[in-house]
């Protein structure tokens, strides 16, 4: 059963894939979801708002956040690419929602970290969120800095934020490694609840990853939240054995936890 | 399914509320219970005894103790309040009673410490045994003396101790705070069979909470002791969130674990 | 359900309590099953190979890994005794296995260390893996030479193995020490099939245990084994208690985790 | 050369030992020294005051402590012998002490903690600050007490506590125990000058030893504080050896750190 | 003795106070110095190069980058200020800068970062490089940045880094928070130098401080760069007692490392 | 000064470099000195007995080792080559040494342990004790065994050793990975002393290596040994540098702190 305690909660990247996973599902967490993306994504219903914005245009962010009790930022790019784009989106991006927050008085935020922000370490680890960053990419780099903000406006202006580091959001796990990372819609949507429903949040660290049996990530410095995953990647490990090959270990995609980010790139500059 | 290893079986604090409840429980761990507390709260039933004693008083305690095999002392003062009566009943009663465990050969105690012995840390942070001391008053202080006393007892003279930092044990959680801290009776009662009945002991210290979703402790070094808890908090999380308002995270007793510890006090000098 | 991703696997120490036990489990990890001990020990069923070697010979191991995928190595001593045939079987036979593995590029293994190569810790620690050996025996002290040997031919040669410091698996625990350390065969089997399994194994230590209530271990620095017990001694330990005595606290073997290891020898030179 | 920053300096235990070398050196420290014991121990030199005070004594004490800027706590029961006593001096003494701390403004203390709060450590262990209590007497415990008591005060008030857990300290090592724990006079007075002069104390534990080669502690959580010895046992380690014996490494009071603390009473109650 | 590994050295960040002061020193590090900074400081000397470069333009700093074999970075902005120009010279610029040295084969850079990164940490906590960001400011948290781009360099390219967390360099300490952050100006050559010349440097954070008695960090992550400072600020530390007012504790600015940037902002959106 | 605590001390491999190094030194540190080698290599001086022994015959090091108080064993092979004759000499003959040394009551050994038990670390991290063994040679694997197996005589028989992890003892340093791991001769013979003589020495493990500027180890976990090195190979650094090339950072010789035993092998079976 779902606690709402927020009356007003802003969705951003509402158009993307997890954002609209979670759009039905967030309705149960507040009075009014905004949905704000970059792009027309279709209309408001019931009980909802919709608010286009660029997260690089600081105007646009104070505009989508005035008003909103607490937010649930997934917005901006979710891929390894060129600097440029992700310097706009996840850099400066993550500077306009912060500082729209602080001049409107949000007290709580849930930010979509990644597991690329720790993508180079290794398959056989096991992590807790002490472990220093290291990212895979310039994606998980800039993951790594919205957790640095974040943390600076906690200790600055006690404004609360659980940095969850997703690791493979889909219907499904796709491949072998996708069995450590593997994130059920349901139990994304239970982690976020968690994190803007738990009494005292702070600035928190956490591993977004279903009761999986391989795993390589620790919460044990975030039990404060409450997160208790339902789901798991076990039911399917069977099949993804079946379709996907051995893999090879001497390739740094399996090596590393980071998978083939790892490997991308170079990009030519922006 | 209780497993009974001691024959006579000392409870102290018998008339307080926790000795209450674990009366009747606690008949499944011994052949006689032996019931203490320094006022007159009735007769004994059949298979129990009753002594009354000031812990304070060092002949008293030596007569409680005489004659049992192993002891659980929830008695003593358990609020905050002036030093004086607490440096009666829970320092110098601490030290009467290991007096009197050790002349008279007891080899295993459970001790009732307290949360707050670390109540000075964030409710945001998550503790193991090895913290060092935070306590959050008078009363935390005491505890925390009460720890290192039986541990002291341990290293010298071989005797047993369980501190077990008991949260908050009542019929159910009273306030958010609670939702982390609670202890259900039963898993109380079951926390103190594993105590009393696992193969080594040795001095441990562990916390005394329920399967709770949110927790602040983590009993991953007093996996000897075989604690398995059975209840949760969760079950009273909705009804809890209905009746409480959102906490003010700028007042300490949000802040820190101790809750209103934090600030009680100062108190007159004695 | 177990999956299998080898086509040929080599059972070592296969007419030995545990190599019993595991015969027809292992069945399921493989196409072939080969089965090898230094004495004879039957014919080879379907599906099955019978190949005799004494561990000592590098001939004779250097045949019996030739042609396989993967090696589950049981083979060896298992208890204390005179360090001479420890030497030949368990450090010697190591060596000889593991350059077998190397020369017919064999991958992957899982051998069974022990928990006396911890056996010197207190029964009122919890140990990880990275805890520093303490060998409680000779026997303890080979199979630390085996987990660090193993780690040398991961880190030159890139071959991963699972060293499966197995506690105690019986049918049934059979007594107080045994509620922490029972593995039981089912349990086993799980565990070694996640090790044969799992995506990335790398070089892993893993303290082998059901799901008891009571344990020493902490198998935290392992998530990525995926292995996930379905037993408990639980179930025993009322019976457990009813047949053993109180343990005397002064005994080293009931202080020590090695139980009675820790008290055997000194045996004569070879 | 000694920075002077408080006007009125406080030392209690003024006639003992360590009060006596203290003496001349802190009138560095201050413009005024008041000095405190429980016995007249003379009269008041220029720039002195002496005011008699048993810690015990509440109004006595709150008379020592007010008008002082700081304080250098070294009154007390400084060896181990029947609780009673050492109850009066060391926890109700404290317990005055600190309450006359708050009520008259006093921001700063030093107090004289000892090496046995951590005594049942061996002495082939490194301890930091962190490592828990493990007190070898009463008089170790009592100083646990102080250290938790003076945390409370710190966390609660923002009274500034230098716990400094002084090991030997006398004109030279009269022992081989001593070549590890001996601090000499001269960096006595220069540890505790650290302390009231860094610019922020916090709450801090700091082992009282000289640059000894043969150490078992371990300053490094108190490099804030300054501290830089420059005198060492190793001047008097020849003469040690020769006068005397090789130690009996079976014997507790070599084992451990606390030496003979750790075989001392039991005591006869009060 | 400066041991001189490098022909052509880069020096960013010439015009500035640290520039200037390591101008001369950094001859013993190369044949030829590179000076660079993005106004017009003077004309190049004999075995000097000076190239003018805004950080933030790609192309500039490719063409101050290419042909030299490693860099010391002191470029940039230093101070606490709004986000916009840091965000321009410290994060694009840094970019610009590794890619730079990626693409014109550049495999060794020293980085000034800044103790800002941790500045909310208290001043009576010991860090290591170990310990999480808690920037202090946008400077601070660009410096963040710095350090996990440069670390991501490092794991995908094999750039080494070192990361300087430089605290006060100037030719003496100005206050009390500085005797415990100062870096003279020579021992902040000696640490350059040191991070130029070590054999292997990796990806390494180290504390930049000369060897003051009061210090915060703890630089045992880096016994590999084998910096050795032989400055201290101790000698100033009558003279700054003399000068500055007993420090207010309950000033952030006082509880904090950061010192004054902990209470610098919030500044107006770019 | 050498203090002499034993009167007559054996030293095995007397023969090789460090034998000759010590040879004299170590007449300081007894009345008689034995020498001892497999090879016949001169006549014993005053003070001094010469015993040949096989380290792998048990029967002539019981003989060896018969009537002296502590050793100093350098014996054995120090280079990486075929697994067996490192068998013979390092393990086999540890064992013999440590039952002759049981048999006859010889109660403290320092054990030349060697830098190669973890020399798959690379050369940008620093190292305690604390770090699990990573050998880099069959050579470092029987150090591995020859510290577990003196932990395992230590445990349970009370017998004390220093495993001290050798780094590079010649006369000067060679090449650049050896001014980390330099360990002058005199700086060996203050290290063997300190480990005689320290009044409790326990089981310890303590890296090797003279006070050089850069170094990959931390003897922090060792202060009690009273080690306090007086050289350093930072005054051959400028020599060093001037004859050896620039490091290939992509060389496992480089990356890793064994050197060249990373890559030494495979060699031949026995």
């Amino acid at each position: 059963m779902t606690i709402k305690v927020h009356e007003k909660l802003l969705l951003t990247g509402a158009a993307g894939g997890l954002g609209r996973a979670l759009r039905e599902r967030l309705k149960a967490n507040c009075s009014v979801l905004r949905l704000s993306d970059v792009q027309p994504f279709g209309e408001a219903a019931a009980a909802e708002e919709v608010v286009l914005a660029d997260l690089a245009d600081a105007a646009a962010v104070d505009g989508m956040v005035k008003g909103v009790d607490a937010i649930v930022h997934l917005g901006g790019i979710s891929v390894e690419g060129p600097f440029g784009p992700i310097l706009q989106a996840n850099i400066i991006g993550m500077y306009n929602l912060y500082e729209a927050a602080r001049k409107h008085g949000v007290k709580r935020l849930v930010f979509a970290s990644s597991n690329h922000v720790t993508g180079f370490y290794r398959q056989d680890q096991t992590l807790t969120a002490d472990h220093p960053p290291r990212p895979d990419s310039f994606y998980g780099l800039s993951k790594a800095f919205g957790e640095d903000l974040s943390r600076f406006y906690f200790d600055r202006y006690g404004i609360e934020t659980a940095c969850v580091r997703i690791g493979s959001s889909f219907p499904e796990p796709k491949d072998r490694r996708m069995l450590a990372t593997w994130l059920s819609f349901n139990d994304l949507h239970r982690l976020i609840t968690a994190c803007l429903t738990t009494p005292v949040l702070g600035h928190s660290i956490i591993f977004g990853m279903s009761d999986n049996a391989v795993t390589w990530w620790d919460n044990s410095r975030a039990h404060h939240v409450g997160y208790a995953p339902q789901d798991s990647s076990d039911v399917f490990r069977e099949a993804v054995y079946a379709r996907t090959p051995q893999p090879d270990l001497t390739d740094p995609a399996v090596q590393f936890q980071g998978g083939a980010f790892v490997k991308a790139g170079p990009f030519d500059s922006r």
